[in-house]
């Protein structure tokens, strides 16, 4: 009989990411239900923080969806969405694909804008693309998951607001690690997850949607979905459902934590990471799947040697190291491998520990790599860059 | 700035039910990604034990959906409803009321049988309409949390199966506390929540879906919600989304216990502390909302005596005795008080506290009760009723 984990998974695959002590601990306060006026004072006070890590309008609301990144997709999409609606779909990856399909699946008309699997969204061709075909709404990805490719998502929802097509962002891989700015973007929804950037467990996707897109009458015929339900159960007391009383004890600890941080500090923390990992990578002779000036902080694309075999490498890193990876999605299968450094995770000891481990996994596949290459490249980066 | 909850509310409302110090426990386990291998083999033990409590037939398909009750309800609607379906739905209360409405957003015409509430659903008077009317579809509550009714789901099912009507029942009130038995019933479709009868913390929806629902093409346009794509994921590990791995955990636990005490175990556990309770009212002059032989063990629908403050007494009792308990709904607001006994919370301990404690609340407004009554008529039936 399958007992529960006793030891813990490096988790440095796409997420989830590890989880701090103290965002571990939040989850074992007492339970309150979800009408409780001391569960209505956190949740009050997650909605302003949520306001401030996705820098929203004022008048925006921002709020979590009872469920993971793909129920932030789906209330997102459902309540913005109108049959027949023209998105334009900027496709560049797995969740680029998993958008467009979500917005087919609510009765859109979707035109894909395709960008090659690995490199950013180029927004003259996305500006060529809707002066051809114009668009009521347009979908971009912030942080492509399957590809660790960051989209220029201010330039892209700047063209699509030339020519007043409504906007939704998937920043479920950004949030909380890169800058996120729903304001400058003028987004109408922006969703997320818990589990990456802001570093709480799975369960709760954060969303927020402008002031206009509520007043333009979104709602969604998903009942679970429809922000006018949320948005009363969350402002005004009026039962919709029973939210997880952990989940909001565990992401509203996160969100603190963010806070006390500094939302730049964060980012740098991440940015620092990454640097550190990519150096030690280039001296083991790895590349990144995306150029540089593409690259995620939070997810690291690194290209599978010619002659590797990339699931042994993954199992050997889980059975012998305890460290989860991620396997590349579609195209990607067999050629990437995703290494995430987000939320707790993104620190210097996950660079060394990582490198140190991959090193072993490789040569144990007769890759040739100089002993300690890694790490010491990783370990100058980490003393160099701020 | 609120802070997490440091004392133990006594949650003897309409759900959440307290959570045992061991499924608490369960919460903070290690994470685990949502494609470990070890996460998987929990998810399949997972899928055998809600075959059981759920009392499944041979082919279905037992999983818990990644959200509340509410979202175990949208997915075997929205999965099993297609426009232009006739819907038969029993309407006895709030939650039978609810169901139909999410049958309409899904496109559903829908047929309202209405019962008071209060009162259980007649099988004869569901004959009658579905003869008149027929059905494609019925829609039946097993546990009305509303009204505090069990409704004879077995009797309706069976009317429900002699017109070929597939059947949807909302169980959440009463899975793990109540006999269910999706089998028996010959229902395509079973929903309910953690967070009651099975004593774990919400955000996880069991649901059962029969092998002739999934034959027949049962498929949701929702993304999240699509039968399809979970059980892809539940069965041959394809990513759709990330499961919670801290709720997982915990509702592994909570159906662990579940199965340790037994299934025959736990309803008479229920039941016994229902009777005790409705003693102890009965001794303070207070009456249950439906006739005996319709009540619930799980939720108690108190009667709030002539002349009571009802938010008054909810009020006393939450602030002095830190004890919640639930007003009612709909047409039933300031008419009654529902009072949990659900999971962990079905103790002799929560039916002696709460009545002391309601009795000081009541003789804080000058209603006439002997002291003690309560109390030392539940202590009889608690010594007395196996």
């Amino acid at each position: 009989m399958p007992s529960l984990p006793d030891t813990e998974r490096l988790l440095l695959g796409p997420g989830p990411s590890p989880v701090s002590p103290r965002v571990q601990r939040a989850l074992s306060a007492p339970s309150l239900s979800h009408l409780d006026p001391d569960m209505m004072a956190l949740l009050d006070e997650m909605r302003g923080r949520l306001d401030r890590v996705f820098r929203a309008a004022p008048g925006a609301f921002s709020f979590a969806v009872s469920g993971t990144g793909s129920a932030g997709l789906e209330c997102a999409v459902s309540n913005l969405v109108r049959p027949g609606v023209h998105v334009a779909a900027v496709v560049a990856g797995y969740f680029g694909d998993r958008l467009a399909q979500v917005c087919e699946r609510w009765g859109a008309r979707v035109s894909r804008i395709e960008v090659p699997w690995g490199r950013a969204a180029d927004p003259e061709q996305f500006a060529r693309a809707l002066r051809a075909e114009g668009a009521d709404l347009v979908t971009l990805v912030h942080a492509e998951t399957s590809t660790g490719v960051l989209h220029p998502v201010g330039d892209l929802a700047a063209v699509a607001r030339e020519h007043g097509a409504r906007i939704i962002v998937d920043a479920v891989t950004s949030l909380g690690a890169h800058p996120v700015d729903a304001a400058a973007w003028g987004a109408d929804a922006v969703y997320s997850c818990s589990q990456k950037g802001l570093g709480a467990p799975s369960g709760l996707a954060p969303v927020t949607f402008s002031a206009e897109a509520l007043d333009r009458g979104a709602g969604s015929q998903s009942f679970y979905f429809d922000i006018r339900l949320l948005r009363a159960y969350w402002t005004e007391r009026k039962y919709h459902h029973t939210i997880s009383a952990p989940l909001v004890y565990a992401l509203a600890e996160a969100l603190a934590a963010v806070e006390e941080e500094g939302l730049e500090a964060r980012w740098a923390r991440h940015r620092r990471h990454h640097s550190a990992l990519a150096s030690g990578l280039g001296a083991m002779g790895l590349e990144l799947l995306p150029p540089e000036g593409e690259r995620l902080w939070t997810l690291n694309a690194v290209c599978v040697p010619d002659g590797i075999d990339e699931a042994a490498v993954r199992r050997f890193l889980l059975t012998q190291f305890n460290i989860e990876i991620g396997a590349g999605l579609g195209p990607l299968a067999g050629r990437i491998w995703r290494v995430g450094l987000m939320g707790h995770g993104s620190s210097a000891q996950s660079v060394l520990v990582f490198l140190s481990a991959l090193e072993r996994a490789l040569r144990d596949q007769g890759y040739p790599v100089t002993p300690g290459a890694g790490t010491a490249a990783a370990g100058d980066a980490l003393a160099t860059v701020k």
